[in-house]
């Protein structure tokens, strides 16, 4: 298999990590890109016309994406469990990885806002709106910490990833110190070697 | 059930087309909602903490989103067959359910950048990327009819939800006489009653 990767995008991550937890990141190759939200990269376009990493590349040379339909794939691969298959544990485990994956939306719409779109036109209400969904985010987890019980899945999964981009692009959030309950909660999760392993195309 | 509703929202729109084709709308409740990217909606915020719709209260009061999950769930629900339960074929209408969602999120962000963020803080080359987007997908759904083969899915749906957003907020785009290829493609799912019905909340 091959994926289209960025070392710094948390959702090539969350593939990365259900690939590593499953056996299956020695069968991936890695392909160098440049994915950007105005500077568009040709060599994604071919096998994903929204440009977007992550995007994988079956052994069957068939396209996937996007980090949702890829790790779900990955997960029937290797016989994983992280996407439990019916019922009340699949729609909790879904809605969770929604959750993540709308931190980590939220995020990168305010990393853009404030690093990327030049000085004189950025919205401050924009961002603030992006950092408010962030924290009625982490609250709610904060408030609710049995979300995050039982087995990894990748529930776990996209909420570890958007915790880890938050320490990485947001340390003056400083979440750990304001959601201490979350923290607690989320720990075995990042405490996981595919959660702290760093990744670069080889 | 109860949705959290907005009579514009494109995800919302996929969501429904779900519950129409299989029967089930007479049994969601629509709430009305002020959902916005900036101007956050609170009675949202109680049942998803991201604030946005879709968001579906199911039966037994658990808050399922984004659109993905709850079309998803719907479909398990009615005893659809719009997500194929395994192999090739669910990942090839998950993809296409990505696209037609990845055509959305450059559309709802062009738009917001042409019509919510003040006139003076606009950013050209942020529109034109995500219009570039919506340009190279569309080209990709003319050059491979293929993709939309077979009985209605998911990523019909998605697709045809995208196209008709693209008619209904950027009609200078002209899709149809761009894309004919695609605009015939599509016509048998554009076609449908659920995808022709307006709804707004009773």
């Amino acid at each position: 298999m091959k994926l289209h990767f960025a070392p710094t995008s948390p959702y090539v991550r969350k593939c990365m990590v259900v690939a590593d937890e499953l056996g299956l990141s020695d069968r991936i190759t890695l392909l160098a890109s440049s994915a950007h939200p105005v500077t568009r990269d040709a060599s994604i376009i071919a096998n994903n016309p929204l440009g977007k990493v992550p995007t994988l590349i079956t052994d069957d040379g068939v396209a996937l994406y996007d980090s949702r339909v890829i790790c779900e794939y990955l997960n029937d691969l290797g016989g994983g469990h992280f996407f439990p298959a019916h019922g009340a544990a699949r729609w909790h485990a879904l809605t969770l990885q929604s959750l993540g994956d709308g931190i980590l939306d939220a995020a990168l719409l305010a990393r853009y806002e404030t690093m990327v779109r030049p000085e004189a036109l950025r919205w401050a209400d924009w961002t603030a709106g992006k950092l408010d969904a962030i924290r009625t985010s982490l609250t709610h987890l904060e408030h609710h910490p049995d979300v995050l019980d039982g087995a990894m899945h990748i529930g776990h999964i996209a909420v570890a990833c958007s915790l880890l981009y938050l320490d990485f692009r947001f340390p003056d959030l400083n979440w750990r110190q304001h959601y201490p309950t979350l923290a607690r909660t989320i720990e075995p999760t990042l405490a996981r070697e595919s959660l702290k392993k760093e990744r670069a195309v080889a």
